[in-house]
């Protein structure tokens, strides 16, 4: 099969108002690129069928694949479903089945479903139909006049989820190559610099690639191969892996892991260890992150969110000599709030961060961006001293970040880097 | 003058990839609708001069201002500008003083300029210059052939200045309308119920309009109004703020407020009444979101992340036959956590959750997805049995949710709702 190229065409009048970010574009961007899907445009049109329908004019005079975001629920401006069918001739067939689901979903939520909720149940004939399982919306797929089309919702969660189970499994069943792609999670290192370090390989690998993705304070690298057997892909990922572990070894966290949090959940996991923490600046981000994973209570026994001194002295027993002498943000404030809590709960590991994330200053010498995160356990207590000015939210992920990297760094002095 | 509408053209083949997200666009697009300008389209294309150059050729056939962002950089895939000025047939003509700047920029960093980056001196014949506050590429202006161009750097530091130093002055100056809006906010109602309420005056209205914006468990509804003078455009929003608050009143926690938990945070803060938190299903979430908000110190003391059930007894005192009768998912555990942590912290108000979210059940005859929201205060404890099935992350964002509104709907008893 030749190379198939791409449009995403995302219909919503609040992105084009700027009131959200076209994050869609980018997921199904991320996730056509690994398919080996050249996307070569992003068009976004508002809530307004004849802008939409000329847009898929132009797509399809271009494009091999269109793959619309938005615009499949049940008000009056939700219109890409019967705009995309008239353009490419196919009548809208009611799915009962659909209907069925759409009920459901409502009688389950203990809510009354209007009947325009039914618009929903309508897909273009003869379609496949992508599942929902976040929303009401169902998406769809056809082959019509030359063209692949795939439509899908708005909502974030949505489209990510039926990406994920109803696209890709799709789209990967167009091509005849099989891609297999690894990712290598690592935290520590700068863009700039892993670039100078593994320049080389990016820059002249075509198959396997190698590829940097940034988000705060960390680095994915994807090792990419294609080939028309899948254990021969396999392989081929496997010289690139071991030469970025050569040299970027001690950055690395974990390989094909979702996340630190994942990663330190992992290894606690592995090793049978208990963890809670004590947080101040962070004020519950620890917490809500590791128990954001499903089974989390097999190692997470709780946490604090100690934003008073109050609290901190009355529930983790901070001394006041320390807060006095050293401050609620000091390396003593949190080594004893890191020892307070593992006594509290009883845990094997406990970590806490105390930290001054602004906007404000609170009118103390300590800059605004300092942070301390400590980690207890039964070999005694460490803490790092951060600095993160200039944004609260980065501050604060930061500072999570640094505490999920402790923990992955204490598992790993004895059992190497996580994977899934 | 005549209503404008706009095209915004990104050049970049790292947004096509999915490396980065599209805020360019969104950034533009905020400052183009509070000009009163219409933003009709988006449109990605890679660093690729055909594909560039048709865009171009699509975008003049349907807009009246082109707006790029990206590509305007030193190196060899660097080519909006010589590109959109052989579209519109202007020749790139040298500017020493952009040459002096570009030299002095490098200079000021330490570093050597290699002799490419003068090829950013070279700007379309007759342009307006936008200078680069932060960093080395101009941008420029011009009017030709019908249509306002203006180009601009794509990082996005680099492009919010220019923005609003230069691209914004020199637009404003092409309009004579302002733009006022205003964001209604409500929970508890979905965007197809709102639809049915709602759904005659979102039809009908142009000016002032009236849209819905949707996000996990609660709608935006957007009131935009359109004139020659800002206090007239503010006037003209009031009669359709007026009937929506007549329709909907119950279900709004807040106008022109960021978040429920914001909402949440000014009525306690209104009040001078502190808050505490109690999280099992939540696992720290609550306290997360409210300590997100600068100043959150003010109003809460601290949080519990009672994940297992010795946390339950041990730190918030809930009674051990209660998690033995009534089960860790119930109405009562929920209640006693409430009432727990208010007593263990001293807040005036304190919320807790407990619920089940999944995926996996508890072996417990409790449906996957059950929720108990509890506020306990001065008056006593109320609690809410929830139902979110389906997705964890949804489950504890609406269990979270539901917290601030119970806080909301108990500040509001006595002061009405939120509003900025």
């Amino acid at each position: 099969m030749k190379d198939l190229c791409a449009e995403i065409i995302s219909v919503g009048t609040e992105i084009l108002l700027g009131n959200i970010t076209n994050t869609d574009a980018r997921d199904v961007s991320v996730a056509l690129s690994e398919l080996g899907i050249n996307v070569f445009w992003h068009t976004v049109v508002g809530d307004n069928a004849a802008r939409l329908s000329e847009a898929v004019a132009v797509a399809r005079g271009r494009a091999d694949v269109i793959i619309t975001t938005g615009g499949l629920g049940p008000t009056y401006d939700d219109m890409t479903k019967q705009t995309l069918s008239e353009c490419f001739g196919l009548p809208l067939i009611f799915h009962p089945e659909q209907a069925e689901k759409i009920r459901g979903h409502f009688s389950a939520m203990g809510r009354e479903m209007t009947d325009n909720n039914l618009a929903q149940a309508y897909l273009p004939e003869g379609c496949t139909v992508l599942e929902n399982h976040c929303g009401t919306a169902p998406g769809c797929a056809f082959f019509a006049q030359g063209k692949h089309v795939i439509m899908m919702p708005g909502p974030p969660g949505e489209l990510r989820m039926m990406l994920r189970t109803g696209a890709l499994p799709y789209l990967s069943s167009l091509s005849d190559k099989v891609l297999v792609s690894h990712d290598i999670k690592l935290f520590g290192l700068s863009e700039s610099a892993i670039d100078e370090i593994m320049g080389d390989i990016m820059k002249n690998s075509v198959n396997p690639s190698l590829a940097p993705y940034c988000a705060t304070g960390e680095v994915r690298l994807r090792v990419t191969a294609r080939s028309g057997d899948a254990a021969e892909a396999e392989a081929m990922t496997r010289p690139i892996i071991a030469e970025t572990e050569k040299r970027l070894g001690q950055y690395i966290y974990g390989i094909d892991v979702d996340s630190l949090e994942q990663a330190a959940f992992l290894g606690l996991k592995k090793a049978s260890l208990s963890l809670s923490c004590a947080e101040s600046c962070t004020g519950g981000l620890i917490a809500e992150r590791i128990t954001a994973i499903p089974g989390a209570s097999s190692v997470f026994l709780g946490g604090v969110a100690a934003y008073s001194n109050a609290v901190k002295t009355g529930l983790l027993g901070v001394k006041p000599e320390t807060l006095e002498r050293f401050g609620a943000v000091s390396r003593e404030t949190a080594i004893e709030m890191a020892e307070g809590v593992r006594a509290l709960t009883g845990s094997d590991v406990a970590v806490s961060t105390t930290g001054l994330c602004g906007p404000d200053s609170d009118g103390s010498e300590t800059p605004v961006g300092t942070v301390y995160v400590a980690l207890a356990d039964a070999s005694g207590t460490q803490c790092r001293r951060l600095f993160f000015p200039g944004d609260r939210g980065r501050c604060r992920t930061l500072a999570a970040h640094n505490a999920f990297d402790m923990i992955i760094k204490t598992m790993q002095l004895t059992e190497g880097y996580a994977r899934e």
